[in-house]
């Protein structure tokens, strides 16, 4: 299964370093997982991912039991095997997707029923379903089903979700039986403290090897889904790993450090990536703009990622313009690199007691957040 | 300039292998050059064509001076730094794309008139135009402005571009100023024999460092352009490398080398790989086709290339119809790989002194073409 160690804890903010292990592999954290959503990080090989730092991948159960299908992943060996990345997966349960991207959804207690967005068929996933596709692709980590209720929703309906989320996660704990998987609970909740302490105690009192925090990222304002993230991380076992669904920007995955979460997973690096949109530590910057036209310096002067040390503004401007997959390929990999390097800086500074000034540095040269905006989401198309 | 130097000849083709030294470094012929239409091979990078055996890119000339812009090139330091690619490059003249991309032609003896695909713009192509932009961009071979009839044409017409060209070639060969770039001449002619012989002999008049065969891929059936290859190879100077333009699949290519080519570009590998259409030693597969669905091999068993090194047949069927980009990146590199180490052992072949058996087992096992078909065509959208 996994174990997880606290190595460090910070100074003066609720931030932790620790070291997964996992079946495939230790994960140094806290980490950023790219998200590999068809079992691919969008224009990204294994081995890339490998040399720009990544320890751990995320990939979307429900995309994967659409297509290819989970028992052909199962024949191919596994996930792992499947998409030749040998270090650790995590898998969601597919709930989230089945929410955002499919139609006709059905929900009650025994399940969802919905019809998948590539050919209309029509599927059902239980909370058994979603342990058994999750164990034919055999994840390091799989998810329990959630029910995840948009924002804004009323509190009637999150603390129906809330109370269908403990139910689920009590039957996906049942049916989970490999071994070399670990099960992750999910705290729901919306925006309702009281509701998240319902949740956390339900889900903490099913004993899972590690809590996430999902409901986030769903449209709520930042500075609400902060309080949350705050109010919640200190309620969970600090002996578990902790994972913030879904989240987020450079600047929610610091604040969440601050309060004590291990585990991020977000698209926008990559999806970002694919829009030209790139990081820079003073900011984001797109590289359509013609402001970039006869820019010859690198995204970064100082960055050592294989987009930085080879190629221009300019010309990666060109190539974005020009459609060229190239393009997407040099953004996306700068963007990976911006995330993953943060972390690991983020990671240093943990164990050197000084998390809030690496804190504040990082965000006076890249800018502050609206408070008001909402945080990035989850889900990849 | 660039210095051609033949190391060896077959023993029973007409075959030749040689060296060709450029400000960029040495090319080992015969050649393959991938295709960087705009400035980059299709979804690859400069690092990754290297690592295939790659040593020398071809660029295309209407392309980039329509974007990013020959100027802009020229200030980013010319093609090489631009593009990141520090190995020998050669650009056609544009004329081939303005004949099969851009609208509104008119062509004079003065040049031809266009507009842009990209924006409808006017634009003058004349024979100084071509090298002034070619000179711009930088690469260590530049080529003539041609003209070039499709297939069929008329006999009028054809002998009327078969002048053109040789008029152009001149004003070109009189305009071209840079030291560092060498500027071939070309040969056209259509399927008329006394028509090649006589652009031929014009050509070879103008004292080019290199000679190209092109009005060939231009729809005329696989067997008459293998005619034209034999007829007109032998006719061009033994010392001076020989490129035919445009060519082509991996049989029309080892056919061109038993007679005497030495340099070759095609898009087919990278646009038949961004369609999931896999080179191997038993004949052309489509991933997409679902006898692949569970098939747990690569490509090609024996194949040491990075695609077939880490990935399924399976796997990169499920990439390729989930529209992923890495399908299309593995599916590239494949097919380059293919095309680069037929390359290579056609020189090893050669320097054996046994390419005409080497020629005959590719055949056997990949299949022969049929002679009516058209060969493959030179230009990417």
């Amino acid at each position: 299964m996994i174990y997880f160690t606290l190595l460090a804890k910070d100074s003066t903010t609720a931030a932790r370093a620790g070291r997964l292990a996992t079946p495939h592999g230790e994960v140094q954290t806290p980490a950023f997982m790219p998200v590999g959503t068809q079992g691919s990080v969008k224009a990204m090989l294994p081995a890339e991912l490998r040399a720009l730092g990544a320890e751990i991948l995320l990939a979307n159960t429900y995309h994967l039991s659409l297509r290819p299908g989970a028992p052909l992943v199962r024949r191919a060996g596994g996930l792992h095997a499947f998409m030749g990345w040998d270090g650790p997966i995590l898998t969601d349960s597919g709930g989230y997707q089945v929410f955002s991207l499919a139609a006709l959804r059905r929900i009650d207690d025994e399940g969802v029923r919905f019809r998948s967005h590539l050919d209309g068929a029509e599927h059902h996933l239980t909370p058994e379903a979603a342990v058994e596709i999750q164990e034919d692709l055999g994840a390091d980590i799989a998810m329990v089903l959630d029910e995840c209720p948009p924002f804004p929703a009323s509190r009637e309906e999150v603390a129906q979700a809330v109370a269908r989320t403990l139910r689920w996660s009590e039957r996906c704990a049942r049916r989970a039986g490999r071994a070399d998987q670990a099960l992750f609970g999910i705290v729901q909740g919306g925006v309702h403290l009281d509701l998240r302490e319902e949740s956390v105690a339900g889900t903490v009192r099913l004993d899972f090897p590690g809590f996430a925090i999902g409901g986030v990222s769903v449209g709520e304002p930042r500075a609400l889904q902060r309080k949350i993230v705050a109010h919640v991380a200190p309620l969970l076992p600090a002996d578990r790993p902790r994972y913030l669904m879904g989240v987020g920007f450079p600047e929610d995955i610091l604040e969440a450090i601050a309060s004590g979460i291990d585990l991020f997973d977000c698209v926008v690096p990559t999806r970002h990536g694919r829009n030209g949109s790139v990081f820079t530590r003073e900011g984001l910057i797109n590289i359509r703009n013609a402001i970039h036209a006869e820019d010859f310096r690198p995204f970064e002067p100082d960055c050592p990622c294989p987009a930085c040390a080879g190629f221009t503004r300019a010309y990666v401007r060109h190539l974005v313009l020009a459609k060229e997959i190239t393009g997407v390929r040099l953004c996306t990999i700068h963007n990976l690199h911006f995330y993953l390097s943060l972390l690991a800086g983020a990671r240093e500074a943990i164990a050197a007691g000084r998390f809030g000034p690496f804190h504040d540095a990082f965000l006076a040269r890249f800018g502050r957040p609206h408070a008001a905006d909402p945080g990035a989401g989850t889900g990849e198309a």
